[in-house]
């Protein structure tokens, strides 16, 4: 008789009643496939959007000067910490208000922690018998809402206080984003009046734009980024970790984009995942291609940094809609966010708003885009639905993340001496700095 | 007529009889697609395994000084690759001792090497019909077997001799780990007597743990490490690098804990897959924001290695039992790793152990913890039976490992020269800088 | 009543259909059920080889001086997006030719760009019934076709210029790599010859391999490489990252080889998936500890550039036949593989030929040995036909892509001036340092 091998581990126990099942029926009924294969997709898109907390990481890491690189690996993964039990402990139930909404259709009136399904939980009684298991929702789900924290950390970066930036973080990841996010993808009235945002351009990325932007107007530029009426270059000091850190994003958008089909169990589904994986990586590498020859064309010479956003922001653009275009209209939607970034960052620059990674111009103006070019291919877009929208989610994150900036600048202040961030962070909040062997002087 | 797409590949030839199958029968069969869901489940498990090998790589080369860095490098892909063929041509059949044990359930009379399925194996030909495919079952273990060396060479980093430590890998990989992960994972004596340790907080993380404190007990501390009753900090050259590593774990770890499922293709199995990856996150989480929290209210300031160890140790503690606890106690299981480890590391400098980068608190104080927590959330474990196998395996390690160190450093040594330890082991031993064009002086 | 959580999204509208579909078959059908799962392979496998795409760029970075850093990420990142863009402008379509070959059997009469399916297909109307999503196998075939243009910006670092470069990469991954592949996974004359290359050690790695030479040859050594007769030693700038670029490949080779079987909807399929998991990794591993013990035997010490060169040609070595080897064979295979880097790398500079990351001894040597390899375990390859289909296309990509190279030196010049090369490409062609803060003086 043969040992059944690793199958007394703990785990298969439950993987008996599978064998019994084997006999009981000939064939997985259909219900029981597309609920297995969605669950799978969740699972595999969760852990390439969880991927996506290190690139932001690694981008950001080697887009600040090594004196402030301890700080933004430290703000990074305590962000994405944070947010996951922030969104376990409010966010997940605030967001899927399971049909009972407070205040009708703005406020849910679930205000608890995710509950997961039972242990070896049945079809029969699965949260949604007809969709994929809560826990692969949950996972899947808090991920996205990570990844706005992430976009906020970076433009904020260099000159941010810790604490105040993390309690930041827990009120985005706790309420504005997933209150914000009910209104569509909790069924609330952005959704009811027919707002397309396929991945989150919107949802997820602008919203972490303009929380982002709310921080950098209240916060205030880097000492000496614009003297005398020019901008200071201060450049990043790790570029190759800038470079790995775009590579994992576009990575992770195959996760981002086709998990939100959010099922794969049928021949359509699959297919449809596959369009967006895709167009997906259509539009990443258009951005770049743009921002390439533009920088090319502008300056005389390449600009890795902004091709690196700029493809980036060609990813952001293709967010709000990576099914519908063909690979030719994905290309032209990620060329043109490729160019909002080489555009957008001098523009920021000129307002004297100092977004230290350019997270403004790649996830809020190209976000922007991306939401409007939904109308150029999914004939269910209208026009003005999704600038109404933009709106709302604009005006509410920037209000809301405004007033608790302003709350934290009043209260426990925001940011750093004038010593410390000439210092850098490093040496004067955390006593720990990243490259000691390396670093000049 | 339209042309077959990449068809003719030369494997495709073997998509032919798919293909016939499919005009055979009108539907899977449960049998079959339970098989192929659990061989899926262990490929994307395995490769999420596999790449905790990079982790640990990248962890341990930022945490190490940047003299150091080649020769890290150097140990943790030589370590996996032997592990791989020492796990092929010894370990796995001694873990899985197919039905026969030497001696009645402790010694496995099967030495030869690990030998995979035919080529296009029916399931009535398959090594085992109601499970899995061998080869994804092989690549999956293997990949566990090899991070238990990985543990180890942080531990005894910057001042052990590379070919000692790979003598010491082989034997590890090839017969320590596997015979005594057979005792619970092969069904043995652990195994029946009620043991649980779902995907090896003992059986992996402690038992790397183990043999890292015997080689560090037996190699002794870094020269300069404890000097006149005072513990010398020596700063790790990379901690962008060491962040990147602690990202790659935390993904690798959904592969780890979620593939030890073992299983996938029913609902109940994939709805406990995502219930552990889920819990993974939690625990990971808690962990990392428990030593953020702690080291601000004990030093004044957050210590971004305890954040990652912290993080790390999260995750080994909920590894023993990923799937029982709730997101709330998932979350406390974790914390509570993070806790053990900001005391764990100073305790350790107390007794004057030199653990590089932290390994022996992460992997052995929380793997102990991660066992013991068990109990909290399962009916089924015992609290004496888990005691009783941590300490069976513990005593087993640590006298194997010591014997092993002990014969090593009587005959070929083990540590290397105090001028080649002051002046780094990457010129002294190895002749090539990791970062040439940087270094100071 | 139960609100659908997330179902709102738009993508999720069509899931809608999913539902009803689950109520009209009880189960799936085979020919659905195989779609679909091949589609997966496809998705899965697509990522893993996209991530490649960042394993050349930290390799090529970590072996380049830190001088050149900016720009070899600059060409990776702008490599991959050309590739992307290209390959789907002429390159899926000429390399797939539908069934119409313009001159037969060897050029195509299909230029057109890729078109996807529509949005939402059914098994009927997909461009493959009996297969798998063309989305899929469009993104998964891309990555491949990426990978070559990798291959060859490693061998011409620190001295090509950018633009001239990547108008090769367009010709390359546009017309170059599309028309042979067309010759063996296009169902060309190769392929009707009987010639096996499961997953391309020559259609992909020998051909990047090829190129590369074509251009060191033109473009020649880098200043004071080869002096009075000697090899001057050009140290890369960062092992670490050489060593992460190494794990990424091997993780993603594990997409490269499994997803190359082009299916896994059927036990059989599956089953050789996983074979083909466990000998990519056994061949990795053997080709690491093959340079390992190498090295240290004829140089008294370990060379970690070689150690990962090995284990790369270990992966090159296996790729042609990753199947139908045993586990050992597969280690043996690999082995060698390390054995031709070590002695190909001096071979190379005796010839002085510069190749800055060791890419021909990688991809062109360990691509021929893997080729001929395939006789040893596959019956149905025949030595000769090996050889011939290795010198076919070793004759038209060395000719067709020294064309090319000729062609751009006589027009735009392919090589920095003597200046900018010492100075460094970053400073003199980009005006932007990769590590601003850290290099010396």
């Amino acid at each position: 008789m043969k040992f059944l091998k690793t199958l007394s581990v703990a785990g298969a126990v439950a993987a008996l009643p599978t064998l019994a099942l084997a006999q009981d029926a000939a064939s997985p009924s259909t219900e029981e496939f597309v609920w297995i294969m969605n669950t799978l997709l969740f699972l595999v898109g969760g852990f390439l959007v969880f991927w996506m907390a290190a690139g932001f990481a690694m981008l950001e890491g080697g887009l600040v000067r090594s004196k402030n690189v301890t700080m933004q690996m430290t703000k990074n993964i305590a962000l994405f910490s944070l947010a996951a039990l922030a969104y376990w402990a409010f966010g997940y139930n605030l967001m899927y208000p399971l049909g009972s909404w407070a205040v009708e259709g703005v406020l849910s009136g679930v205000f608890g922690p995710g509950v997961l399904e039972a242990v070896g939980v049945t079809l029969a009684d699965a949260d949604d018998a007809a969709y994929a298991s809560t826990g692969s929702d949950f996972f899947f789900q808090l991920m996205f809402c990570a990844a706005t924290a992430s976009i906020v950390s970076g433009a904020l970066a260099e000159r941010i206080k810790l604490w105040p930036f993390l309690i930041f973080v827990v009120i985005l990841t706790g309420i504005i984003y997933p209150l914000q996010a009910s209104w569509k993808w909790g069924g609330g009235f952005l959704d009811e009046a027919g707002f397309l945002d396929f991945a989150g351009s919107t949802v997820v990325h602008s919203v972490g734009g303009w929380a982002a932007l709310a921080g950098a107007l209240i916060l205030g530029p880097r000492l000496g980024k614009y003297k005398d009426g020019r901008v200071n270059p201060m450049p990043g000091s790790n570029l190759a970790l800038a470079t790995l850190g775009t590579f994992i994003l576009w990575m992770g958008w195959f996760g981002f984009n086709g998990g939100s089909q959010l099922a794969m169990g049928t021949v359509g589904d699959i297919a449809d995942v596959s369009r967006i994986f895709a167009n997906t990586n259509a539009a990443a590498a258009a951005g770049a291609v743009a921002a390439l020859i533009l920088t090319q064309v502008m300056y005389g010479k390449v600009d890795l940094t902004m091709v690196l956003n700029g493809c980036l922001a060609g990813l952001v653009s293709i967010t709000a809609e990576p099914l519908t275009p063909s690979l030719g209209m994905a290309s032209l939607i990620g060329a043109i966010g490729g160019v909002i970034v080489v555009f957008g960052v001098p523009f920021l620059d000129k307002l004297k708003i100092d977004d230290v990674v350019g997270a403004i111009p790649v996830h809020l103006f190209a976000g922007i885009w991306g939401t409007i070019a939904v109308v150029l291919t999914n004939s269910d877009a209208s026009l003005g639905t999704q600038l109404y929208s933009i709106v709302v989610v604009g005006v509410f994150t920037l209000v809301a993340a405004g007033v608790v900036w302003f709350i934290l600048k009043a209260t426990v202040g925001i940011r750093v001496s004038e010593e410390a961030e000439i210092q850098g962070l490093d040496t004067s909040e955390l006593g720990m700095e990243a490259y000691p062997d390396f670093t000049k002087g």
